[in-house]
């Protein structure tokens, strides 16, 4: 595409991708702290639904907001070393895994409190397979492409499927988030939810600006134009080794 | 990847992922037909909730089955001309729309008939964006490649957008089934969708069956080592010509 007179994604547009990621996610944990806010009570950690709110928010600021963050924090940051990226990366997604842990704790807490079963629906299924596999994910992660364990070849092999599924479980969280949504209007507003209250207008938009959250950071990290350009040095040093020294191109996450 | 001993992908596994995929479409399909006829009264074309029986069934045939099909030809049919497999991926498509709206006036008439207001959740939202941005691509699609009407220079911009929001449109229908199925199990047995009834399960069981297709989908369409090998007598004479003739790899969807 590059040097192509029609070619309307050049670099030149990265900013304004990011920009507008930034924009949404923050839509995004805005609405629902104003959604659980207002509408059903705020905030509380003692069993009550008010704890089950926390739940919601922890959700969309860890495993969405800060998530999405953390991948595109190798097309923000193009001209830092490859390792204070990755261990952003790294932190980044640290701090997805706690705030979704506090999250779950919030969920359960509540179900035991009010006699609830635990894990019965398939937005609790596919919640926690998302959070399980984003968990082992992060410790593959680390174990692969942060210490110093893995050898090149076994990095150069994990490195498409790190990609593949980082990007899967950004839509799985974003997919997960959307049955919440749909479970907490049904059991709260089942009645008027058909009659266009407030509540579910703002609870329907916050779902649609989670979608778009997703398709943009989506976007910016699988664009050819937007990819980190290779710096022979660094790679020399790092995962690609075999790869340069076979004299193939090396790709970047 | 290729030629690395640690390669465990390549081109030898891709059938091995091709009948994967066909047997989680076609459990897919069976298990939404068993769950609705078995469970929710089976199908008829009256107004009744047996006519709002045909939705579902539609839209998983059509706009997750048909439709991953649709995107796995580029895949499967790897040495067939490129035009015979353009028609092919067309023309499945096309079945998956007209299947889809099917689905689409089922859901309408059932709607109507009930006296219940369209298009208030956000599964509709989301299954309705996905519908039409759906059609938005499939005649795209046709205008830029299947017919002689862009230039190469248009087709090689458009070409990856294409790829990208088929992939992204693939998510979205999954995504949406799996909202309409938790829709239509909080309106029929939200009271004892908490005890493990067998029709809760198994609609569960439906909604990850649905996201393991979506997933070898996507992991067979963008492995590297599964893309169609270019050809350079077919290349010139298609889309690809400009980026050939500058001596870069042309890529196909």
């Amino acid at each position: 595409m590059e040097g192509m007179p029609l070619s309307m994604g050049g670099l030149r547009t990265l900013p304004w991708y990011v920009v507008c990621s930034q924009v949404l996610g923050v839509a995004c944990v805005v609405i629902t702290g104003v959604w659980l806010g207002h509408y059903r009570g705020g905030y509380a950690w003692d069993g009550s639904a008010q704890e089950f709110n926390v739940h919601p928010l922890c959700m969309v600021l860890g495993l969405v907001f800060l998530y999405g963050d953390a991948v595109l924090v190798y097309r923000v940051f193009r001209n830092e070393t490859k390792r204070s990226v990755k261990i952003l990366h790294a932190l980044l997604h640290m701090m997805a895994l706690i705030i979704g842990i506090v999250g779950l704790v919030a969920a359960f807490d509540f179900h035991s409190s009010a006699k609830i079963p635990h894990m019965y629906s398939l937005h609790s299924w596919c919640g926690m397979l998302t959070f399980v596999l984003f968990f082992l994910q992060w410790l593959l992660g680390l174990g692969f492409f942060l210490f110093p364990w893995a050898s090149a070849q076994l990095r150069s092999w994990y490195l498409p499927l790190h990609v593949f599924f980082g990007l899967l479980l950004l839509a799985m969280s974003v997919g997960s988030c959307l049955l919440g949504i749909t479970e907490k209007l049904l059991f709260n507003i089942m009645s008027t939810y058909s009659k266009f209250v407030a509540e579910g207008v703002l609870a329907n938009i916050l779902g649609l600006l989670l979608v778009c959250f997703g398709v943009v950071v989506g976007y910016v990290v699988t664009k050819e134009d937007f990819r980190r350009p290779p710096n022979p040095e660094e790679e020399a040093l790092s995962v690609h080794f075999k790869t340069l020294s076979e004299g193939e191109i090396p790709s970047s996450p």
